[in-house]
């Protein structure tokens, strides 16, 4: 038996998400049906991150177990052959029998793209929100650093009440996790919120951007933030932001083995 | 009465193209609509020119006559909050009561773009056609060259008797056109041919490019151009590419009198 590991894009605009649901279109119930017709077997695609409905991504990572003796760049020609196209496989490898695109992650890079010009393109409505209202940047610079470290991030999570489970956590232990880069880039009229961190909660990103949007509208200062984390009270973070701004960039793993 | 003229922005994916058809989703009709809408009017929109059906905008150029007081920021900012994302107002002024976004067109820049690399970004699937494979690009260049000038573009015209009749050409003078300026550009992986003029005719632009890709893939020469020129038959030019890789980019017009 082989492991092939993909690294992925995808429009996510289309999709209910990346977790496969009977009769609803996701990116990962697509790529197991395509590798069903590829393989003539039944394929378990394991996905580094459960991306939300309409989130995009740039370089999701997936595995994915099969008998079959097609290489991996057969396996790339022949999923892009048959994909819609709002999803790529851009490199296909064969990799060790244990490696897991999830459980193997050492980390992975999200970002937020908001639009600050007047008129949004319409080639940027689908992967950007529009923002065009003042925001004072310097603020939400300052609060962004403050997200990295080691926090419990119960404020900046979604509520396990209403059924949505936090990614990885499955019960009790506290939501802590280690966030290694947090900032704010701007491009022209694209402001564009990166993060990179051990692994991240169900919504934290969006949850995150939307604390900082509220810092840039004066809304919240800077020296709040360090408050939101003590008070563990998800009714204090900014709003969940849209999904389509969100994109899954990259995904880390450890060097193979020599 | 006032004349108002718009610079919009369009991502045709969705559209049945710029011209108003009962009952489908038109560029031209989703404009009418609004200004109706905010004028109380029956506003009558006229385009500079008629993309087709999947066509992108990032400046077409519209007029309309009304008596609404509104000033032309307001139109602007009414209409885009009013229309759907996919299309979009980027400046909105008021002009002699003479100027017809159509009539008054000194000439327009369209552009087509071709992804050369491997796989498709999934965020360009709706922008640009998919052509990786091998290509002589010098020999692309020397034809695009060959365009410039005034021609007899019935080669590279749709088929009036197939119901399609040239924009702006009713019925039998010969279907000169002046091109200004034809070129091949490359930026990354990305092929883009720019071509300027005094106006168009259906599908002109598809079909230059694709004869621009039959040169390219070694099956027509650039010495063949003036021979294509020469021949006034439809069936010897190069294929009508799909309209998404497409853009109206420009239209320009004299300067406003003082």
């Amino acid at each position: 038996m082989r492991s092939i590991k993909l690294t992925l894009a995808y429009d996510g605009t289309d999709f209910r998400g990346w977790q496969a649901q009977p009769g609803l279109p996701t990116v990962q119930g697509a790529l197991a049906e395509v590798l069903a017709r590829i393989t003539q077997e039944s394929v378990a695609v394991h996905g580094a991150g459960r991306t939300d409905a309409g989130v995009h991504a740039l370089g999701q990572v997936a595995h994915f177990h099969t008998e079959s003796k097609l290489a991996p760049e057969e396996f790339q020609r022949a999923l892009n052959a048959l994909l819609p196209v709002a999803i790529r496989v851009n490199a296909a490898e064969e990799v060790a029998p244990d490696f897991h695109a999830r459980h193997s992650a050492l980390g992975k890079t999200y970002s937020y793209r908001i639009y600050r010009g007047n008129v949004l393109p319409p080639f940027a409505a689908r992967y950007m929100l529009h923002y065009p209202g003042p925001l004072d940047e310097d603020a939400m610079r300052q609060a962004a650093a403050l997200f990295i470290g080691e926090h419990d991030f119960t404020t900046f999570s979604s509520n396990p009440e209403a059924g949505e489970s936090p990614e990885g956590v499955t019960s009790a232990p506290p939501p802590i996790r280690a966030i290694w880069e947090s900032r704010i880039l701007r491009t022209g009229d694209d402001l564009i919120y990166r993060v990179r961190g051990r692994s991240f909660l169900r919504y934290m990103v969006r949850k995150i951007t939307g604390t900082l949007l509220e810092v840039g509208r004066g809304r919240l200062q800077p020296a709040d933030i360090p408050e939101l984390f003590a008070a563990r009270d998800r009714s204090m973070s900014g709003p969940t932001l849209a999904p389509h701004g969100l994109f899954m960039e990259a995904v880390e793993y450890p060097p193979p083995a020599l």
